[in-house]
């Protein structure tokens, strides 16, 4: 299970007043809290309404590269941002950043595939048309493939390719959950590329929503998702982490999870 | 998520003193106590070593089924209980018992297959064959065939075989786990049948076992599992299938988990 840490993101509201106040010290911290906790990668998302995304995207860049060399992953609704954050982190030095992400969606498309072209992002790809979400995992199923033509097409290792099912709110839609297990299922049979996902939709609008969300974690860890859009910074969520790797193999005699109980991470 | 309550068993010391002891009240609590919980099937096993496990098996289905009527299941390694079980169960007026259970074994499939066909006692399936639990899925699942097959052909509906693909412990054998998943896939993907799973025997060896069990259900219930051996009176473990219920779409709009909820079941 790959960590893709989700924290430094400017619609929160904590992150957007540091981030247009230029607190370095708050994000670095934030950024080496997510990597001490198991982060696998860092996403960078400078949206802050009312502010220069762009320019804030490029101080993420500058101040994260300096306290750590973690895998970054370049997150962002515009082109600008996505092209020049890509850029940025390559001229540093900095290993290929991931992009956040493509979809079904044409404008999308345009945007980003010759970014993955050019650079050989490895890519996020939303199972999301022009038409919006699809309800049915058929329908979503199709958008991956189209993901996975277009991006292998333009160089992409399949590898590199992270299909995000989507989920939407059981509370809204009792089959929400399943569409998405669904997906998964189909993605990991019919494609070679990687799954991942930011998972905690699935929870709107019900009490309790940690639990609900390291459950449908840990189910959709039970099909294959090979990663995750994620708090690492919560202990609960980082415990089931740690326990499904135990369970699936990917903690070779659950030598992680050992060291975890010894340091009371394990609840 | 059909419930399978465990907790009746003679080889739990203070369930085998209970019964050697005739002590019904302690049975009748402790069926009562699993129908409460949520168990929508209440298990039945009187081994208890040095004493005649046909008396005790015809003591506890006298026991139970004059505090509840819930559907039983029968549970013996003796031929002669099984049968003597299941009759016992059927002249008192009782629902057509479960079986616990039928696997790859000749031995077993001569004792439980005749009852099968005779009465079409749902059964649980072991992934076992007289070589012992094979270590690969492909094997597994060769067993998992064939008793569908066998059952079928005895005419039992296929729906009523319920399919435990065994889980060894990933302490010893870091793939155990993952056998036990892609097992799973594989009968989810081929057979029309059902699947359940004792699991607690994945977390043999390590520490916080609960973590592991109540993970390694959330990730055999992304797969599909549709039933679970469990002892329904571990709060944890019912709290997360709970959350299981709402996020697969079996609890609609989520009312079962908002009234655990609201009755403080959720931790």
């Amino acid at each position: 299970m790959f960590l893709m840490g989700e924290s430094i993101n400017g619609t929160r509201k904590a992150v957007g007043e540091a981030i247009q106040a230029r607190d370095a010290e708050f994000i670095k911290a934030l950024a080496l809290e997510q990597v001490e906790a198991g982060a696998d990668l860092v996403d960078l998302n400078g949206g802050v309404a009312g502010t220069n995304e762009v320019d804030n995207l490029l101080w993420l860049v500058d101040t994260v590269m300096g306290v750590t060399d973690a895998q970054l992953m370049v997150d962002s609704a515009s082109p600008e941002a996505l092209e020049k954050g890509v850029q940025a982190i390559i001229d540093k030095g900095g290993k290929v950043p991931f992009i956040n992400s493509i979809s079904g969606e044409q404008p999308r498309i345009d945007a980003v595939l010759p970014l993955i072209e050019k650079h050989k992002c490895p890519v996020v790809g939303l199972c999301l048309s022009d038409e919006g979400i699809p309800p049915t995992a058929d329908d979503r199923f199709a958008v991956a493939q189209q993901m996975y033509d277009l991006c292998t097409g333009a160089g992409l290792p399949p590898q590199d390719l992270w299909i995000d099912p989507l989920v939407l709110a059981v509370s809204a839609d009792p089959c929400a959950g399943q569409v998405t297990l669904d997906t998964l299922k189909m993605v990991k049979a019919n494609l070679d590329c990687r799954t991942t996902g930011g998972l905690s939709n699935v929870s709107f609008g019900l009490p309790n929503r940690a639990l609900l969300n390291r459950v449908f974690v840990a189910m959709c860890a039970g099909i294959g998702l090979d990663g995750t859009i994620v708090d690492v910074r919560n202990p609960q969520m980082m415990a089931t982490i740690k326990a499904i790797r135990a369970l699936n193999g990917a903690d070779n005699f659950c030598g992680m999870y050992l060291k975890a109980h010894r340091a009371g991470q394990l609840g």
